[in-house]
């Protein structure tokens, strides 16, 4: 068979243009609506998509006055959808920095036990300082801290999972024997950020673990992602940088002793889709004037950690902006989006109007056909191995790509007709883990 | 309409008693099973229950060897039952200690937002040093600190929880105003434990937060639960220990600055049901037999904080136990043990065999028509506001219960025959709590 895409449907109530919820069709509570969830995961499991996945963050980050902000919690939420939807993969934020690992990797495991090995985690370390603010810190702690607990989290939490071997569990009512004494134990953990004792009090899940996703694409963030991601979310404006991304971090991989197709890149693109290229076309201007953009200006701010003041509609960025070192947020985004604005010398208006839509991941427009040329284009010269997708507008975006890319790829052999496999493991073709407690005790 | 029995399921894999999981009957993975839950679920809801609960603690309490000890967390779990389940409340365990609020507070908003208003929280602050130590301790917290520390915890979810005005959202997509502004409000919170900026990253929810229960009887549980609980679950095993515990709380509810029918109290039973008395007692008795004795005194020597050896299974208690002012674990837990064995000189084997079913909780057995008499006469005699129902043996103890003792309450006239309410709040003829903030900005 020839390799295969993946999708992953990248959740966003009424979708991921920030003025979305302001079309006529759409529902203005679907953030808070579970019947929205539906059926967006209906949609994309009908179309077999690997997997759906909810972005997270413990605070409000966007001011609620101009778009829906307030969010459910993933875990919760996926759970929810665990029940309704068989087959597709449940991927769910969490951060690193305000979690404490027991109880993340236990959310995890529950999440995988009830829906039959469908659990994902896209691990984060949560930029900023509203998040910080919500836990005791006046302040976010460094990049570079931030990843060192991830690191340490991320070894907690995988000695948690495999804390139970997979025959633990004998349940032998004769002998009132439910689980063999030794195949349960303690992990011991001492550390610079964790001492945890375990076992878990779960037993090992479908997945042995969630499957571990990431989406940070700093320079310690690919380093990370070379050592835990099975698979990587990533906001690359161009095919070229994408090329380079997805070279770059299978060189981390290998280097980090690891399968290059052991690490699954999707990029994120946003699908606008018409029957014809002005339809197409039509749709992102309409969007475009539903910006408003002081509320655009006041995030992108944020982002460049500079005054609102200093921006000016209609002028270029500042040219004395501070390189990415500096930064302690999102580094990656960060430099994206000061290099997107340099190179194609746009005014700050322009830059908003193509952030707004995708917040730096690329935006394709096009008829069906277009869009899907694109993405082969992408997976068949070194930039992807699938794409996670973000709609615009949403449920029609994804009902569009569903009902009109989706069957194009299919029919050219690249994307899957029917779930071959049961788990999300299987559905991104990733081997189900070793229990490393198992093999250092033989 | 005559004053109404609540009945709250208490969720147990195969039963409360700790043999249940070898009956021939049972499903010794039901632990582990979203099937298994959503078939409780569906009983207790089809016998128009207030609410299923499930337990909880970040920690493997027992010994994984006897009997089914891993548990799926609750929030996810529920999560997934609100889905199969339209009417029934859904009340989920999660500790003071060992959560952040920002964290907790929002699972909590979210569960209630995707169940239309069912969401509980019984509230806990875990004794043990199991728990301690996956969290980087090395023993419990005092007692008495982890009750101050729960105290505000609550005070900081429920500001929290009102951080947005019920009226935040307006949602106009013609003026582009999707919440208003000085309707979502930062909380500030800076105490002894806990510096929370806020706010909530969810809308206020249907019940505005989950119902409050609590279950520690110890004299600062009791305080606790008459600050802050709607309902409370106890373990009280004679009629006359009910009903002072009863009039006691109460009593610390009025002195608190509170209406006493604004807290629902709900002592657990294990009804052991028969068609005959005869029936019922052969059932009560093989679940003994089946009690590995061993494991059990190892449960108890916990408990008791004494050397497993200084337990003989046909002898009395020690003469020399502690108090429980000495006792940092489950102090009330302690003490109904201790003097349950010394009130009717029990031997560790017989004190053992009382536990097994109910752990400290009154066991009925008997015929239905026996079981329905003894809860009447709890409710109509100070004792009881309803039940937290907690059969021997699942899924085929409730329902027995549903079925055969639940309609003779309803002819009475004691319980409800349909829901009229739509929110757990609603079931148990609780008001919805005002929004403090808004109060105070008024
Ligand atoms: C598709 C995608 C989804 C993301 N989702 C989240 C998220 O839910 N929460 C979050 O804090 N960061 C999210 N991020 C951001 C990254 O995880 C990371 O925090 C950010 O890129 C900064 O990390 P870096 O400094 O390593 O680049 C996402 C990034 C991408 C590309
Ligand atoms: C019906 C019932 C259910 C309980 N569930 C839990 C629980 O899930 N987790 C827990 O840590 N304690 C649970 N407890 C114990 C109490 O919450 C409390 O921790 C214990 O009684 C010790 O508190 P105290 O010292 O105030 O009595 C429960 C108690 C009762 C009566």
């Amino acid at each position: 068979m020839t390799r295969q895409l993946h999708f992953n449907l990248f959740l966003h109530d009424t979708g991921h243009h920030e003025a979305s919820w302001r079309l006529p069709e759409s529902d203005p509570h679907a953030n808070l609506s579970l019947a929205a969830h539906q059926h967006l995961a209906k949609v994309a499991e009908d179309a077999k998509f690997d997997s759906v996945f909810l972005a997270d963050g413990p605070a409000l980050f966007s001011e609620p006055g101009r778009r829906p902000s307030g969010k459910l919690e993933p875990t919760v939420l996926l759970a929810a959808l665990a029940v309704t939807n068989s087959r597709i993969g449940l991927i769910a934020t969490a951060s690193t920095s305000y979690n404490d690992p027991y109880n993340l990797a236990r959310r995890f495991a529950s999440l995988d036990h009830l829906s039959g090995g469908r659990a994902g985690w896209n691990i984060v370390t949560t930029a900023g300082e509203a998040a910080a603010r919500n836990f005791g810190l006046q302040d976010q702690p460094l990049h570079k801290s931030r990843y060192e607990r991830a690191d340490e989290f991320l070894e907690v939490a995988t000695k948690l999972w495999d804390s139970w071997t997979d025959d633990a569990i004998i349940a032998d009512k004769e002998s009132g024997i439910h689980a063999v004494r030794d195949r349960v134990r303690a992990i011991g953990h001492q550390g610079t950020y964790f001492r945890v004792e375990g076992p878990l009090n779960v037993p090992r899940s479908p997945q042995a673990h969630p499957l571990l996703v990431q989406a940070g694409s700093s320079e310690d963030g690919k380093d990370f992602a070379a050592r835990w991601a099975e698979a990587v979310f990533t906001a690359q404006p161009t095919l070229a940088e994408s090329q380079a991304f997805y070279a770059d971090l299978k060189r981390r991989v290998v280097a980090a002793g690891r399968e290059p197709d052991q690490v699954v890149i999707l990029p994120g693109i946003v699908p606008v889709i018409g029957d014809t290229e002005a339809e197409a076309r039509e749709l992102d201007a309409e969007l475009e004037r539903l910006i408003a953009p002081e509320h655009a200006l006041a995030q992108l701010s944020t982002i460049l950690r500079i005054d609102p003041e200093r921006l000016k509609l209609d002028e270029p960025l500042p040219a004395d902006l501070p390189d990415e070192d500096e930064i302690e947020g999102m580094k990656s985004r960060y430099t994206l989006i000061v290099n997107w604005g340099r190179r194609e010398n746009l005014t700050v208006r322009q830059l908003i109007g193509k952030l707004g839509g995708g917040r730096g991941h690329r935006t394709f427009t096009g008829t069906p056909v277009q869009i899907a040329d694109t993405i082969q284009q992408y997976f068949e010269n070194g930039a992807a191995d699938g794409f996670n997708i973000m709609p615009a507008v949403l449920p029609s975006g994804i009902e569009a790509f569903a009902t009109k890319v989706v069957p194009i790829l299919q029919e050219r052999g690249l994307f899957r007709t029917e779930y071959t496999g049961s788990t999300l493991r299987e559905h991104y073709g990733l081997p189900r883990p070793a229990n490393q407690l198992e093999l250092i005790s033989q």
